[in-house]
């Protein structure tokens, strides 16, 4: 199985993404947000690049089925019902619903990597179950960060690194690219202590001066939930809801 | 001083180059073989993106004074004096002479950050003087690894963090970016061993397949000249002849 891991979406080679599956990492935090509302029933996500994409999405739903979540800076949108924590995203809020969704790095990463052959959203959170689901496939798969500010961001890198190192753990046979050599080392050196690793990096220094310590502390626990956000047809769903 | 790294030339984020010095990584093997026919008494290099740009430049000197040298593919380009190989670049064959060289990555990084305040080229062999003079200037300092084929590549990686364990090492006191807390990391973990480091990366493992394990060898040796590579107005000279 070949592996590649890109830091940001504009570095992906797309000629390769075809034949590929793409595993969408944005740790901090859309990618924790949407494992956390599907394993909360939520209906589906759509994620938009844009605020005014989101806005004018809402207009095909009736009001009682839809809820707009994002941010940008790291604070909820004017306007929308919820910001980007994972916190907000409970069960009395999201199940049934569809979420209209748009952050700053994370959902722009999904609508880039559309052209895969299939396209997974993953953190921490789902850490085991994406990669069980990739071993299972067999197919190559590209890793794809979103990054902060279309900055290289350590966050999305330990959690490819933590995937690759349970894809090892079950002895799949991986030819894996420099930066994903470079994740499972970084994963490796920090998997006991993630915080150390991630306490001199930039995102989750201004999301804890912003006030989100809670947040991030949720967003890098490994494994906790089963759920497999597929991206399909502009849409967000987990897979056993396909 | 703050330090940013970045894995390709691709991802800088220009504004904030022109305040910055910035430091040029191909270890494999531009920048090796500049800072040795540097060493070697070489008047000056000429870096140029494309052949075509190599020989119409050429066509403006005496044919006793300069040598077309670089590489397509890691071989000696048709009809150049020279390839790519530091070795080639002995005494006997550059001192006095123009050297106009291209090469597949790293005199296309060279040519992209020319809005830099400063220009610097390095790699393993020079990384103590660079890191010495990066340190008496006091500057914010960008590290822009040339990449391989435009993807991130360890060997690159590797030197940044070289020159950051310098750096640290004297005590500097640096605000690092993620890349840069990453590079500095990857590079402890591996000083005492860099081939262990390198021998599932890529570019090396081409250039060991395409016959090239000596220049490999020779450009991750580190800190064996004091040469500093200074690029400007189009032309690198080693920093005491300008």
């Amino acid at each position: 199985m070949k592996i590649s891991v890109y830091a940001l979406p504009d570095n992906i080679q797309e000629k390769e993404l075809k034949e590929r599956i793409a595993v969408v990492i944005d740790v901090l935090r859309a990618a924790s947000t949407i494992i956390t509302a599907l394993y909360n029933g939520c209906k589906e996500i759509v994620p938009t690049a844009e605020i005014e994409e989101a806005i004018m999405l809402a207009k095909n739903y009736e009001r009682e089925t839809f809820l707009l979540g994002g941010e940008r800076n790291a604070q909820k949108i004017d306007g929308f019902d919820l910001s980007n924590s994972p916190y907000e995203y409970t069960r009395e809020v999201v199940e049934g619903q569809t979420i209209i969704m748009t952050t700053t790095n994370g959902t722009q990463a999904i609508r880039k990597v559309s052209d895969a052959k299939e396209v997974i959203v993953a953190g921490f959170l789902n850490a085991g179950a994406v990669s069980r689901y990739i071993q299972s496939c067999g197919d190559d798969v590209t890793f794809v960060c979103a990054g902060t500010d279309n900055k290289f961001s350590m966050d999305d890198i330990l959690a490819a690194g933590a995937m690759l190192d349970i894809l090892d753990g079950m002895n799949t046979q991986m030819e894996m690219d420099d930066l994903a050599l470079v994740s499972l080392h970084l994963y490796r050196s920090y998997k006991n202590d993630l915080k150390k690793a991630l306490k001199g990096a930039c995102h989750y220094k201004n999301l804890v001066e912003a006030g989100f310590e809670k947040d991030v502390d949720y967003c890098i626990k490994i494994d906790q939930f089963s759920i497999i956000p597929v991206f399909k047809d502009g849409i967000i769903k987990a897979a056993q809801d396909l």
